[in-house]
């Protein structure tokens, strides 16, 4: 018998592996930070005692949510202005809110609100872009989440640093300081190709190189942007990166919404990734993004949320519904998307996009111990035919009643067991009179 | 000082009027099934005392959400098929599930189900259609949901009747029997133009008109039925509709996604209304309803779900969420169905659609006290900004905490005191052990 510090025990398994495998009576047994083997309830119980034992009778257990895109201190902006048009939103709110507002302060505790929100919501890995990201890092570090951060990168001033050598200094030191943390891991993120010089792109591109770190960038999110680009490089974008030597395995293009067929095949030549944000592309009217075809040219896509002022909130269960079904209506055709493709996005495709699909997104033995436990004794989750559809189509971030991430439980029975929820929600709102005030003054 | 049952003190109150009024500190005094008024805290201290007092400091207060269009049984069917093309889907799942398992019996256990899901995600009345509808009634009744119920009626036989006049006689039956009822409601429901007879159609409407009943239909939900309509009626089939006298401000249609400027031009004319269901509609790829331009017409557009086998659940949160997206990025255009829009669409304008609008809908004297408190102390509702953006774009079903409807206390801090959701549950999965074994058999 093997002691080990958690065993799991009797609920329904979904693996995330190449299979889709199910395990109806399952265990998991978690050792430190990792996952020491999974397999059903009575083979598990003859090898391991666990020091402690979770009852997940009547319960699913899954791999966390991976989210894929997200800027977390913006909860701070959430709802704080909508329904309007992309350059009246942007100039007359979230920048003028941002320039006046964002402080290590409003980032540290914007930052640990949206990670009580994603643990409360079944996330236990997100990929964040902002400003004063060491401030995001301590807050997530803090709160127990698995994290790829960036501090943003653009040619104008931002209130962290004043030129572009600062932001790319920053950035160094991000990547010195966080090289072996076990949670928090580094990517170099200029904010995009239309508020980027050439040359901070390839400083950027070049500091990614040497510490062998992914490059992240919004990438066509919409139609303006494109035509833009076009104008600026005489040319198709995707394949201005590719001449310029841009694309490779650690590129991820966050949006992709107006891709096409040529752009896939050179992403996919290059192993790119992208990442879906479906509500926020629906919410800003930025378009639909070509999922489907993603997929067919063998792209690793992941699924994100965007961050709280676009979205409004960091529920991955919605967003998995939505990616489900625009592309459906979109292309009137039903059969694309279908659950279990979804499913995987959010969960295995999405580690991958990452590069982080050796770490997490899948519960085989050797891999971190990151995975949820679903109550299923619910009306709407009643009956059970199967259960990725539930997943997809009827579940949200509710019904996820505990969290482990890194083998730490970070949540247990909707209780949160490393911020203290009521000072985060008591902070962000007391900055978020000050924001209120500072647009209105 | 006057005593009343209720009353509900310290929350922020959303009217739902004309005027989208909000109270920040307000209280509602409830009196048996009425609502005895609305106003501030202070005001309503000074002249009324609760026989019981709900604190609701740091809550949310505001009509019940009304589920404009669904088919309450089908949560026995809830996922037993996904993604597939609409007549494989149907042929194949939906119709022999249907065919060899609908009973009273589990007509009655299914809306059991659906009314503890409903009452759990803030839905206060309901639009049914579906066999059986009787044994709807019932279980509605138990539950204390207000609803308006018809009987599915078209040419072939269904499992409650053999021809289309015992499909009529039963629906007058209802007529008769539930006249008084103080919650449950009837409508007479022709299925669809292309699965009733001329004949048909015009005996269900002669029944609508004896009873002064309102009429619903499903109309133009998908490009193949407007084609084989417009076959059959060799012309448009909106046209045909009200050149035989069909259609009056009692008329519903139901989805109404291929309708046209000159469909939409008759309907107001005639004072028709619709029910819009987008998830539905985006899961079985139908199409995309042109709601802002209903609402450019003055037709009064009401919110529903559609059935648990085509959306999979009951929240009418998720489908305002949805609803107020869909349209933004199907037009590229931002700032067409804003929160208020959407959410006027789920609560007043959903009421008025049904013909329920002298009832609830609304928070004001004189109304049924049919409301819903929300807490607003978690971190996926923070900050709070504009109370409407919250709740179409941050909430979820699971936020709500108390309901009232008819004046009944019928969920307090989410339980349930009218159903017993254990037995529903235990009962439905039963019924789907002999459903999924009919398919494979």
């Amino acid at each position: 018998m093997r002691e080990v510090d958690f065993v799991i025990s009797g609920g329904m398994i979904l693996v995330m592996d190449e299979n889709n495998t199910i395990i109806p009576n399952g265990a998991v047994a978690i050792d430190g930070p990792d996952i020491a083997a999974v397999g059903h309830t009575e083979n598990i119980a003859t090898v391991f005692r666990g020091r402690r034992v979770i009852d997940a009778r009547g319960s699913l257990v899954m791999p966390g949510l991976i989210n894929g895109h997200t800027h977390a201190a913006m909860t701070c902006f959430r709802g704080i202005a909508d329904d309007l048009t992309l350059m009246d939103w942007l100039n007359n709110y979230i920048f003028p809110a941002e320039a006046k507002n964002v402080s290590p302060e409003l980032v540290y505790w914007g930052t640990q609100l949206a990670c009580a929100e994603m643990i409360r919501s079944g996330t236990t890995t997100f990929c964040d872009m902002y400003i004063f990201e060491d401030d995001t890092a301590r807050a997530a570090r803090e709160a127990g989440l698995r994290c790829l951060l960036g501090e943003v990168l653009f040619d104008f001033a931002s209130p962290n640093f004043k030129t572009p050598a600062e932001g790319l200094a920053y950035t160094e030191r991000l990547l010195q300081k966080w090289a072996d943390d076990p949670l928090v891991h580094i990517i170099v993120e200029p904010h995009a190709l239309y508020t980027c010089s050439p040359d901070l792109l390839r400083d950027a591109k070049q500091l990614a190189d040497r510490y062998g770190a992914p490059l992240g960038v919004h990438l066509l999110e919409n139609l303006a942007e494109k035509k833009q680009l076009e104008d600026r490089f005489g040319g198709k974008t995707v394949s201005y990166l590719n001449d310029i030597g841009y694309l490779n395995d650690r590129f991820i293009a966050f949006h992709g919404v107006y891709l096409d067929e040529e752009d896939m095949t050179i992403l996919a030549g290059q192993g790119c990734k992208v990442i879906h944000n479906p509500e926020s592309n629906m919410k800003l009217a930025s378009g639909v993004a070509p999922v489907p075809e993603m997929l067919k040219h063998g792209i690793t896509v992941g699924l994100g949320t965007d961050g709280c002022a676009s979205n409004n909130n960091l529920d991955m269960f919605q967003e998995m519904d939505t990616a489900a079904k625009l592309h459906k209506v979109h292309r009137l055709d039903p059969t694309v998307m279908n659950a279990e493709t979804v499913l995987r996005m959010a969960t295995c495709e999405g580690a991958k996009a990452l590069g982080m699909g050796h770490l997490v997104g899948c519960l085989k033995t050797g891999m971190k111990a990151d995975l949820i436990i679903l109550g299923l004794n619910k009306p709407h989750l009643t009956p059970l035919y199967h259960p990725c559809s539930h997943l997809v189509y009827a579940a949200n971030g509710a019904d996820v009643d505990t969290v482990f991430i890194n083998g730490r439980l970070v949540m247990e029975d909707r209780q949160l067991l490393t911020i203290d929820e009521n000072e985060a929600m008591n902070r962000v709102r007391a900055l978020a009179i000050c924001v209120r005030e500072s647009l209105n003054g």
